[in-house]
């Protein structure tokens, strides 16, 4: 079976879970928490070699201040329960900014966790036109663009998987994303089941990987 | 009904579709000049815009030389056939490079033909590097980054379809791409028929734009 090096975690649908389950938005995010770590675990079980996390956004910030302090505490909490495996954490987003949780400083340089492993990248108050605004004017190769990226400690993804059922990246990672494939899951992020996962490294085994070419 | 301003369009399967009815893989690209002219009549009907069809890139340039030609024979009839109808024109990608087509060279200026109209853009010779490569180090506000684009006169996409099965933009405009909604028609691009841009355009209808909020 052919497994992606690195996959891209999209993990949508929150509010409207907590709607559906007679809840306010806001408390949709706590439930997003275990299938996080769940799916850390499948991922490694499969020797998936990287994993990236879209935690919040900039474009997010302008959401309700009750939403925002909701995902926010949720984002503190997944990176505490992922920093309790054995992982090479990334923390990496404008970390400048006061919507920057402070808990998470620590973790803006990858730190090798239980003796390392998977390397976890997690997208706190990241934006896409934060992450290019470096990239600089010095030659058009791909690897400069890389390497100017204010993620340049993340590198080029196979896979994208999105829960929540929108065909869209919403501002992941446009340079990493370019070549990746991309799979969308209908049901929302907090009823998550393994088999959704499975069934994602099924379709991409069939996949034909052409890098463009 | 809701229209997305701006599509952005894969015609990929060509190849694909040349093997399946015997021929060489080459001869496929003729078969999507029909099918790009009736797609921009449709876009007219329903009062789209701007569109953009991606031509063809530099990485497609690493293929053999056959295959090489075709699609570049095919892109400057496309783009010939369109230059035929009313529209704002323009044709985008690296016309620096022995690879750009000479007769398109014309085109790399918005040219109002036939008294203008819907805005077309032709992707030729188009690499996302060399796209990124001018976006400089002067402030990250998203309009600086689009205005710095080699691409700076193609707009935000609202809608990507892609034909031919594969779920993935293969370097399509990661900056206007990236709140995008993305479509994906089995079948290959030569087969095309309007059902399927109706699909596309009723599916849209029922996203939620948010632009990452």
């Amino acid at each position: 079976m052919r497994i992606p090096s690195h996959i891209g975690i999209i993990p949508d649908g929150n509010r409207r879970w907590a709607q559906k389950n007679g809840m306010e938005k806001h408390q949709g995010y706590h439930f997003g928490l275990k299938p996080g770590l769940e799916l850390l675990h499948l991922a490694k079980e499969y020797g998936i070699k990287e994993i990236t996390y879209y935690g919040f956004t900039t474009d997010n910030c302008k959401r309700p201040a009750k939403q925002l302090e909701a995902f926010s505490k949720s984002c503190v909490e997944a990176v505490q329960l992922i920093a309790a495996d054995g992982v090479s954490l990334l923390v990496v987003g404008n970390s400048q900014s006061p919507a920057f949780p402070s808990e998470l400083k620590p973790y803006t340089v990858r730190t090798d966790i239980n003796g390392g492993g998977i390397k976890v990248n997690f997208l706190v108050n990241y934006g896409w036109e934060w992450d290019l605004s470096s990239i600089g004017e010095n030659g058009n190769s791909r690897e400069k663009i890389f390497e100017n990226l204010q993620s340049n400690d993340i590198s080029r993804i196979d896979l994208v998987i999105r829960w929540g059922g929108m065909r869209r990246l919403s501002g992941f990672l446009p340079v990493q994303s370019v070549y990746a494939d991309f799979y969308v899951v209908d049901s929302m992020w907090p009823d998550f089941i393994p088999q959704e996962f499975y069934n994602a490294m099924t379709w991409y085994d069939k996949q034909d990987v052409t890098l463009g070419g």
